[in-house]
């Protein structure tokens, strides 16, 4: 399709608002303030105990772009109106602040900062937009698919959701995060290429179909592909698909690696159990049972109950688009901004929601970790002077419920945060992807099992510091207090 | 990230399966056999009674760039292992086949073609998972928009769910598909800029938190923007935000056109009659109100039973996720293929599941339209050489429960494909986004309000000729009576 602006830049993936209030704090000449925002979730998805951060490669990749092209500014011209002074201006902006992110693969959890910007106010606010839609759904599918992964345990598990995905990006990824959360491999060719992830699949109803008959279809796939699964369910398969995958491997013998059979319709619990007898009576004992057929966690779990025998599993369209809550609600608040004299303050957002109403000022968070068992004790949101790993014993409660207390001792503090981007020079080296999944995985070692049952796991304790704490109720108090004033008037 | 390979086609954005049946039917000279395959979807997504085809431009974009690159070539032979003679016959495929589809816009049901691809057995194979993954995404989206905006009548929706899409691609292809369901504007710059889409939104909490006073803020923006919607709730709405927003009305009086506030938290029924009574009071009747907040057509529909006073709707992560069904489950599926002596023959795909049943032959779907009251009977699906529009009348029965029969007479049956591919040349002129929306809007006339119901709606019939269902019925025989032969061996 022609375009009338045919270039496409992602710095115009963002709200009008966005622009708006830039153009505000530009005539006010507040657009090189200092701000510090803070992104963040409330509530952990799919009712987890924990959540995998994912998203930073593709944050750094737009950062490294971010400028207004010459077609971006012709359209706010022409098509939305911006004066051109304000547009003379927006086309120096560049993100030059600094970025605290938790790298990928980190643990993260409810009500902390996964990523820290600080940075001149404009700058910062144009990007929100774009940071929340990548690490909103990065972070909803690796956690996903970490889900997956704790119930199926050593099995192997792939991506093969492609077709049902939102859309091109959420394909390449959301397999990208599936992978960061265990799974082994993708049918996305594209991401395999993009990424290096493992590609997997072997052929699809429509070759039996092609072929019109499954022996010839088998038959003719094995000539090409060493390594067989054969789909078998195309006609009937207990009668036709699996007697014919067993018998083209038994001819074929040793000229192909017969691997297994895929099962992808009926009822998998009786089909795979019937079919595990049939391969193992015909001497295939070592032959794979692949499933993919709407699985998620819940199917899985199911399945295993009723004794299905499954050695891998593809997983479509509930994985790569979180289908049972396919959205994650981080948001982006400002915390602190520079003032008329040059110095931090505070801000606050207030809520009738007590939940919802946002911890001001600069902060840290450490995770707490036992010296003698190497788990988490919680994570500890501090102010940023503070030093808890000078500390002898913590105090930690919880910031809704703040009799839920406890103390703790001998432990490491570690900064959950590294420093990615410093006056707005990549400062980090992105991990190969496979290290960044092995450190998704080691993180799980961290966790005492109770945070990581698929139902109703414990609360994993996210605590504010005393000082972090007092300094939140005061900010309330001030707004109190002048809202209070203002009615009075 | 530096990647390996650095450029990005979308010609791998298919699953490895496609590409190894690809070299299964190229090693046994299959790979030029004129295929027909169908893309449909079983069952209307949210319990609609209908949906609204969207993803046709992103389509023919795709197909024009369909070729493999050298960097892709040298992914598949050094990560994947294809042999340099399939690579070679890789390099030379283009798309060179028809594509019937229905426009954007139209009204699609279950069980019919929403696209015909006619083309070399290889090529539609290849472009399948694209195809389905743009389609599926795109209609889901505009049938949901379609859903709320049958909901709100004649009050401007707008699209807010940039920050929760499933990635960027989903932001801006979701927005447009939203546009086409009846949506009137989006936040979304970059979709504003792509698709020529009216761009709307004010301003964020954080403007009034970066000022540090509602007032300030309110004013500074009204200031740079004529147009002023304030956003009352950043501290207490009913107590702050909208006296400070009706303050600062009143005195710029006509300096700003105020054209009123809008609401993003708290008891939104409840909020939206003070906020009405204290704009009315103080003489702004014409300020609209406008609402965020997670909202839906469930939402909408019961903050209007109870009475909320909302002017416009801003619609987030329900509409831009599908959140209630976030993936619509649309196949591709062939239906006849080339035999050994250049002669189409048709194929079935066989299941324990009747509804599952594919429908072979090469078929035409028509529009059965009554002549006195311009409403649709129904849809009747025929087979090529059928020509309904001939008949004085038709007999329609349910492709499942035969028994459910109604005769028409005096209608106009419209076929309601067009070719848009001839020879992988396109013929077809995607039209202006605004006539596309014009067009679906259209459409519903053609529905009894029955069928436009969000709850229970009847179901539209999509039927099968006669000629077509005793086609099936032979196939299907055809593959039992070859099953039979099979186990009795």
């Amino acid at each position: 399709m022609e375009r009338k602006y045919s270039d496409d830049s992602l710095t115009l993936h963002t709200d009008l608002y966005q622009i708006n209030m830039s153009e505000s704090y530009w005539a006010d000449g507040m657009h090189e303030r200092k701000a510090v925002f803070e992104l963040f979730f409330r509530k952990l998805p799919f009712g987890n105990g924990y959540a995998i951060f994912a998203g930073l490669e593709r944050i750094l990749d737009y950062l490294k772009e971010f400028r207004f092209t010459d077609s971006d500014l012709a359209y706010l011209k022409e098509e939305v109106g911006y004066g051109d002074d304000f547009l003379a201006y927006l086309k120096t902006v560049r993100f030059t602040g600094d970025i605290y992110s938790v790298v990928e693969g980190e643990l993260v959890f409810q009500n902390e900062p996964l990523l820290r910007i600080e940075a001149p106010l404009v700058e910062a606010q144009l990007i929100e937009t774009a940071l929340l839609n990548i690490v909103n759904y990065q972070t909803l599918i690796a956690t996903k698919a970490s889900r997956i992964k704790q119930i199926v345990k050593g099995e192997r598990v792939m991506e093969f959701g492609t077709r049902r995905a939102q859309e091109m990006d959420a394909a390449v990824w959301g397999t990208r995060a599936a992978y960061i959360g265990g799974l082994e491999a993708t049918s996305n060719v594209r991401a395999g290429k993009m990424f290096g992830i493992p590609v997997a699949g072997t052929h699809a109803h429509s070759l039996v179909q092609a072929y019109k008959d499954e022996y010839e279809a088998f038959h003719s796939y094995a000539k090409r592909h060493k390594d067989c699964v054969f789909l078998v369910d195309t006609y009937d398969t207990l009668k036709s698909g699996l007697p014919t995958a067993i018998r083209v491997a038994k001819e074929l013998g040793d000229k192909i690696n017969f691997q297994g059979i895929r099962l992808d319709s009926g009822d998998i619990a009786f089909l795979s159990k019937e079919a595990r007898k049939m391969l193992d009576e015909a001497g295939f004992t070592d032959a794979q049972i692949v499933v993919s057929n709407d699985l998620d966690e819940y199917t899985i779990l199911n399945l295993k109950a009723q004794g299905a025998r499954v050695d891998a599993w593809g997983i479509g369209t509930k994985l790569i688009t979180a289908y049972d809550q396919p959205a994650l609600g981080a948001v982006y608040k400002l915390v602190a901004i520079e003032n008329d004299h040059g110095e931090m303050e505070d801000t606050i957002k207030i809520s009738g929601n007590a939940e919802k109403v946002t911890t001001p000022g600069l902060k840290n968070v450490y995770r707490i970790i036992d010296r003698e068992n190497g788990k988490s004790e919680g994570d500890y949101i501090t102010m940023q002077d503070e030093n808890p790993a000078a500390e002898d014993h913590l105090k930690m409660f919880h910031p809704v419920h703040t009799y839920v207390s406890k103390f703790v001792s001998n432990f490491d503090a570690v900064n959950i945060h590294q420093q990615v981007i410093k006056n707005g020079e990549l400062i980090y080296e992105n991990p190969p992807l496979e290290k960044i999944q092995a450190y998704a995985n080691s993180n799980m070692d961290l966790l005492w099992d109770e945070y990581k049952r698929s139902l109703n796991p414990e609360e994993y304790p996210v605590d504010l510091s005393q000082k972090c704490w007092d300094n939140k109720i005061r900010n309330i108090q001030e707004v109190k207090d002048s809202i209070q004033q203002m009615t009075s008037k």
